[in-house]
């Protein structure tokens, strides 16, 4: 194995292009998102594997419920398959999102705004479903913390399907982290694409914007 | 001159590098920024030439004020003799930062928070200075408002310097922004980086997270 001397401690997933890997290979754009749970999981050894500690998926987002009702149900139960997969693994699940929309989904809700540890909890595993950057912000207001204030400062952020853009996430986390782009689909993942990212992580020096 | 289908409306500059350029080219450290002031008023011609509405530069932050007090110096100074020089033009200028702070110069305090026009108003410009992102949210839970309430949405931000993170950044209003990184540190300005960030902006899909 690979040796690192820098590891993040706190990773952030991009799962995106399930929609472009989907057209590409003669499926439906919603059947993409089924082929993005596997992946996960081979992400989820590999994290293991080099000791990380913490990471937040990008599950799917309010702004992501504008499409219609086939790719919402697939990417919706995408999500509820993976937390409950992970659910038999070594990890101390927590799901964040808008608990009060109707869009999040009920089977869910166990495991939502509580960290639930499972096996021998040996990573800190986080989702964002149905998650919204403004309800986040928000709570600044109403309640004078983020909705997301268990879920510490992100180092870096992967984000795969080429686009260069947070698209919403975790904007108060997100504000020192370092941006590793694979242009690659989320379906297509490749043990290779996190330990390139990890390789460039190592030359990334952490100053806090110092 | 190029045509481009699609313009950004808010540009975010992260004018990064002035200290490895000095470093690189037999300088102080503290010299680089100076060598950053003709280079802000090279894109702002061409900004006006392409008509950009807006743009935001980040000036320096309360995290660069842990640099020694050589450097803070030099990069204050640049930046009141970047938004004196700009008052001569036409832009509407608006400083966003804490006032309250030692660190803030009080040479700017007169741009502060309030929006001032010079000239034909051609384009808003905006300077963060000693602007601090935990400073701006806060403000959500004190007024309920962004500090920096009056700089609306960034469609692109442009990097120079290779770094590919925020640094904190106008988090709220980065959310959707599209990065652009220029490895050439901004000292080594060339009209083509800018041109080929908006070449690269063409092909952005703007979907705001849907």
């Amino acid at each position: 194995m690979e040796a690192f001397k820098r590891i993040p401690a706190h990773i952030g997933i991009i799962p995106d292009g399930n929609r472009r890997w989907a057209a590409e290979n003669g499926y439906q754009k919603k059947d993409g998102y089924i082929h993005g749970i596997a992946p996960g999981f081979e992400l989820y050894e590999m994290m293991l594997e080099f000791g990380i500690k913490e990471a937040t998926f990008y599950g799917f987002t309010k702004d992501n419920n504008k499409r219609d009702k086939e790719q919402r149900d697939a990417f919706t139960k995408a999500c509820i398959d993976a937390v409950e997969l992970l659910s038999g693994k070594d990890a101390n699940l927590l799901v964040i999102g808008n608990t009060e929309s109707t869009a999040f989904p009920k089977e869910l809700l166990k495991y939502a705004n509580k960290r639930i540890n499972f096996g021998r909890g040996l990573i800190n595993l986080n989702f964002l479903v149905n998650y919204d950057w403004e309800w986040d912000l928000k709570n600044l207001i109403v309640n004078k913390k983020l909705e997301s204030y268990d879920i510490p400062r992100v180092d870096l952020i992967i984000r795969w399907g080429g686009r260069r853009r947070l698209s919403g996430f975790l904007p108060a986390q997100s504000v020192y982290a370092d941006f590793f782009i694979v242009d690659d689909y989320w379906p297509s993942f490749n043990k290779s694409h996190f330990l390139d990212a990890l390789r460039w992580y190592q030359d990334c020096d952490v100053t806090l914007g110092g």
